[in-house]
């Protein structure tokens, strides 16, 4: 009962940093604060200047050591990457040690594998950073809204995206250029392709996913798609029609159909979407994250702020190694798990074809402009079930139109044959842009 | 391990019937909803048509009965007011049992006398459904945000407010106008006084208070204001000006003076208070509540959804449930207790006075239209060390003028002097409203 917590730290960037501050800084936090301790740190280079101060005798180069430090209770992966943090993560539950990551990419890509090691060795893995950033959103997932039907969950969830997007958004300024900005100013990398390919937010999805419905998609086979191909016409036509677009991860579980296994169809997906001024999303602007949850009967909640940053993410970890001390205090382990902060899997899920995903799309189509040709386009959806939300012309000159059409809901595939007919007909030039809509 | 959880439920109005629904249909929520049990309800009326059906074997009138049962593991108190729920609250944590309850009202005034007979007893006290209906809120700040020095905690959590301020704004419609259609669409009570004098929000702030910084505050001196003397003009003028007015509840930890007690002071209120448009809670609208929560390292996060309502409030108490029974899985009480979850008070606080309460301030004040009254209170302003952000005079007539003052930062003394200055002006005809600003 109640006896210190000893954390072994492995990586000292900038959430190792913020979460070595937490705990060297307790007074005024959560009092059970006090009783978690560092107790060893791995770091690459022992010799860097560093903002703040760690005891030498608790620093080392090896993370091994960390690990198997009989004095570390809880091993903190702040690594990053998949290798070597998989594999310690993997020795850091064979040794019966309980793990918190920040790292969803290996979450994402190896989160079965580590899940079952950690349940059969008795121990917790940790992830409320590695989606999110400060936002408390892994826990309400697995434990405050467990009593629902999970039906949706809808996340704008990597910063740098969204960063882009706000900002193309509001000064009109093309895609290219921002990101430049963004590089400058540290919001994106300097090989952005995680995040402006939307492979970031596509690892966070896949986590979320697994959570909300207790069972995990093929991470590789998510339909993702990034904003790197969006042109700053598209943003600044569907501001016009009274949209904001948005870098939007999506899962959805579907209806089942009869006879089917007993595996439930999710839709899940990563795609820049316009959603209407008034959703609850299309005001998040900037690096801030947010992700709307609906269930029954909860209806719709929506968790919002930083998503990144050390300060944020540094909550996120000591929120995890807080919740693993507070159970510490509930007496000597007797092998068991709180089956709500252990979050196994539960269910049979898989990703639905992309054919069965219905949704609204926005198509930009390029035509001559002579005269009928927006019957002649909207013939061609009437002809296969496709209704139509609205059809405007923008942008008429010698060298051809701009057509926008705003389908209602439709499935893939009913989409992809009105493509192949739109595309066929003389007028056409050609489609430019397809955007997903809610 | 993992034996049945035995619910004694208390009261079967819309939460509980709301509870009842979720516990009797477990398929597609998380797997641990079916080891909870219905085992007894209390009932007024045992010969109520019900839209659920309860054996009738479960069924009784006397509370006493269903807590004194020993197959009930968890009483959940769902009757509301004070009495008799207090008293069977007690009785249930005497007998060893945890308590769930949705009774913001008997929280907020018997806390302390409640927490600390849970803590004798060593049974925890849920109350995730007391605030913000079913947005996880009370979790947060009891274990996910536990690394972070909690600065200010602002809410909107009060949805029958909301919406009559929404519909003011939006519609123009006067107060008692839309108070009277909130009541015919039963969004406000036959006795409108708890929700629209602010009361209730005052209940709820004083939970919330307590939780963030740790320590209660004297629930009958938190300075409340509500709707019901708010003007539609001042809506309006608010409006014109760049921002909205809600009903905030805020609770904020002010800087330690030195040689003070080892009490912390906290600004806890609630008032109209305008919003910039582009504050995070100022697109709140209808019956949602949002709660802001402001803390170091995280900086800001919300939490946004339904306030209140039978599913969302029976998600919330059925989120409390799971989480004692996830803890029943890890063995045998050993008389300790997870003080993440049991979230007993650690620190001294006390309300601090209302002249140290620093805050800007959006005035109506009526006067003669004759030149350099402006100028006047300019001056009045200025001699008080008073900063204005801006002064603008509307509709000016024979009648006299309104000048609307919002000022910079001030604390509540140097405000009060203001005023009776300003009201001595000969120009001046009265303050016709004062309203606080963000």
């Amino acid at each position: 009962m109640g006896k210190k917590i000893g954390i072994g730290l492995l990586g000292l960037g900038t959430v190792g940093t913020g979460v070595a501050k937490i705990l060297q800084t307790p007074d005024k936090r959560h009092p059970l604060v006090r009783d978690i301790e560092l107790v060893g740190v791995a770091v690459k280079n022992l010799e860097r200047p560093r903002e703040i101060s760690i005891p030498t005798s608790i620093l080392c180069q090896d993370p091994n050591l960390v690990i198997d430090n009989p004095a570390v209770d809880v091993v903190v992966e702040v690594i990053g990457g998949i290798e070597p943090a998989r594999t310690l993560i993997m020795r850091a539950i064979r040794a019966g040690k309980s793990v918190v990551t920040a790292n969803k990419a290996v979450i994402a890509r190896h989160g079965e594998e580590i899940a079952s090691a950690a349940s059969k060795a008795g121990v917790y893995v940790l992830i409320e950073a590695a989606v999110g950033g400060g936002i408390p959103i892994i826990e309400p997932l697995k434990q405050s809204l467990g009593g629902n039907r999970i039906k949706k969950v809808t996340g704008i969830i990597n910063g740098t995206t969204n960063y882009i997007l706000s900002k193309m958004a509001k000064e009109k300024v093309p895609y290219k250029e921002v990101l430049e900005e963004a590089q400058k100013l540290g919001y994106a990398e300097a090989d952005p392709a995680a995040d402006v390919e939307g492979l970031d937010a596509a690892d966070k999805i896949a986590i979320l996913s697994g959570l909300a419905f207790g069972g995990s998609v093929e991470r590789t086979n998510i339909p993702t798609h990034g904003i790197n191909k969006l042109k700053s016409i598209d943003v600044d036509y569907a501001n016009q029609l009274g949209y904001r677009v948005k870098l939007l991860a999506v899962a959805e579980c579907l209806e089942k159909k009869e006879n089917e296994t007993n595996s439930l169809p999710l839709a899940v997906w990563v795609q820049p979407t316009l959603l209407p001024k008034e959703h609850p999303l299309a005001g998040v602007n900037g690096v801030n994250n947010a992700i709307l949850v609906e269930g029954d009967p909860i209806g719709q909640v929506m968790f919002y702020g930083p998503g990144a940053g050390a300060g944020p993410t540094a909550s996120a970890v000591v929120a995890d190694i807080l919740n693993i001390a507070g159970i510490n205090f509930l007496g000597e382990k007797s092998g068991c798990l709180d089956p709500l902060l252990a979050a196994s899997s539960w269910r049979m899920c898989h990703l639905a074809s992309p054919n069965e995903i219905i949704q609204k799309h926005y198509l930009r189509v390029k035509t001559l402009d002579t005269p009928g040709v927006i019957g002649k386009i909207g013939t061609a959806f009437g002809e296969h079930d496709v209704s139509i939300q609205s059809i405007v012309q923008f942008d008429a000159s010698q060298s051809g139109a701009e057509i926008v059409v705003i389908t209602q809901e439709v499935n893939g595939e009913q989409m992809s044959k009105t493509l192949k007919e739109i595309q066929a007909l003389k007028e056409v030039i050609g489609i430019e842009a397809q955007i997903g809509c809610l």
